[in-house]
């Protein structure tokens, strides 16, 4: 791939999502109204509100429109042709998933007890921890209330929500997985990769599958489709991990190197382990720039950078070849674009 | 009522309860296993194990029983005859709710930090807050997956989790207004009694209801059933809250009178404001036991004791009253019984 081949492609996802933000936004404020007890639904949009890239409605759209062949200009998806003569309001799983993914943030912020999130005080912070427990416990069943509401006849809908179900049980045990792993050296590459399906991937592979069950897809279609999600959201979490290391601070939001300051397992510390680097006496608790370059540059040496890129690469590539059982379209082709760009983004 | 009518019906209860509560604690560990991640499974499933009268499960069950006519000795609940010659899982629905049950206690726990919770050590005392967070969310999203396995067709489980989730939305806001409500000193009663009645009753109308749409009963039945599980339900709250005035401190496993000592308005301290008591200085912060028997004389004699008992006692009769759309049965008695047993219970 050549670098304008590369910005092509960010320009062009780019603009696919800010197409549907609004849109998603729109329906966010629609689902998720600010009433009594105000202080909660306040407390509950709060990060909503704050931003974020709704990546997961947007590939959640971009496989409805694939799977009926719409133009994304024209469409309503409140009222969506699905692939059996009906209608899907396909805004009500887009919304659900971007709720299950703010609740999430919302109770890693207070477990992990961080500050800030989306350049905004996170939410135990900006209200209290009482408000931000409860604010995510409404949104969860917030999610699956508006899940509910999307129209579609009911056995296609008691699986959308078997689905959105187990991605919520595999998260929490994705998240206690990562705790788990903090305190242990011997984790193996499959078991963090288990690790990072639980706690990122699901999310993705239910944005990704839950439109083409709505929609009527037969079941090769579904699980292709939950494929795609599962491989990108790996590829998107072992990125993030890439970043911490390579992008600069300021782009990142956070200091550089923190994953290593906190002993986190990562695949490219796994992997440097097996290959007899001492991760743990990599950097101290207060590292200088100098010594988190020289962390790097020993990563790097031992081929573990290079490792992560090339496996984040692979799970991109599946996923893509995965995209092979839609129909040929823009919506398809932007769908292997969000993948691409996932694993090439800078931060 | 006569005190040996009390006490036969109390012994009723009791034995209807402890006969259906093994069965529910067999299908706990059967619906909830723990599995890895370990400590997360044994943190959700620890206050599960702990205890608690099942008093939930008991009542989806007894209503399931009353509407088919079967014998509960010879009955299998999992393969439980529905109205229209179908099987339903009885116990996916029993379990569910006592799921929920347990996840807001584990949440609440955390946001008041209390240190004790039927007789052993809070989740996150046992555990720690990142652990007790994530059991809850565990336990909520497991839930749903629990209620989905019921057999029935798919449009009553998809009403069935329609309620489930309204009423996991309902119980935040009840603990959202709960909150709010410590603050402020004009709380009206019926402002009270919609926030007792979201933070408490909407569990019991869930555990009444759904058991009637999962065997296909009519829409007038599921209403009754509703309204039924609501108001014992609020009479439960409003005898928790005479309880904490008048029963005996070991009996209660906290202080007596600690409802007064927080501030937290109840029907009692409402009514006692109306009637010109200076509520907030009843009691000061470490009050002895004869300054907490002189504030509830107080109480007693401005008449607010007997206002929620007598209102307590209003909701009971309304609630069987509702009873009235099953058919007669042993089970329908209980289900009065349980009503009754819940505004006479001393802890």
């Amino acid at each position: 791939m050549s670098d304008s081949e590369g910005r092509d492609r960010e320009t062009r996802v780019r603009d696919a999502v800010a197409r549907r933000r609004d849109i998603v936004n729109r329906a966010i404020t629609e689902e998720l109204p600010i009433k009594e007890p105000e202080r909660l639904y306040e407390a509950s949009r709060y990060l909503l509100d704050a931003g974020g890239k709704r990546l997961r409605p947007t590939t959640l759209m971009l496989v409805a429109e694939s799977l009926a062949g719409v133009d994304h200009e024209t469409v309503d998806y409140r009222s969506f042709p699905d692939l059996t003569g009906g209608r899907v309001d396909v805004l009500a799983p887009a919304v659900s998933v971007e709720t299950i993914q703010s609740f999430t943030l919302i109770h890693d912020d207070i477990m992990d007890d961080d500050a800030m999130r989306r350049g905004v005080t996170s939410v135990h912070h900006a209200y209290d921890l009482e408000t931000a427990i409860l604010a995510g416990d409404t949104l969860y069943s917030k999610a699956f209330s508006i899940l509910l509401s999307n129209g579609a006849p009911t056995d296609r809908t008691v699986r959308a929500i078997e689905i959105l179900a187990s991605t919520c049980t595999e998260i929490c045990e994705g998240q206690a997985l990562d705790v788990d792993f903090e305190g242990r050296e011997a984790v193996t590459t499959d078991q963090y990769l288990e690790m990072v399906e639980f706690k990122t991937a699901v999310l993705y592979a239910a944005a990704s599958s839950i439109p083409a069950i709505l929609l009527g897809a037969d079941d090769e279609t579904v699980e292709a489709l939950h494929g795609y999600g599962l491989d990108v959201g790996r590829a998107f979490q072992i990125q993030d991990d890439l970043l911490d290391l390579t992008a600069a601070s300021d782009a990142l939001g956070k200091q550089r190197g923190s994953d290593l300051v906190e002993g986190k397992q990562t695949i490219i510390t796994l992997h440097a382990r097996d290959h007899g680097v001492d991760v743990d006496g990599l950097v101290g608790d207060d590292p200088t720039t100098a010594e988190i370059d020289a962390a790097v540059d020993r990563l790097e040496a031992a081929g573990s950078i290079d490792h992560a890129r090339g496996l984040a690469g692979e799970l991109v590539e599946s996923g893509k070849r995965r995209l092979d059982v839609l129909p040929e379209s823009e919506a398809r082709g932007l769908l292997g674009d969000v993948a691409d760009f996932l694993v090439e983004r800078g931060y």
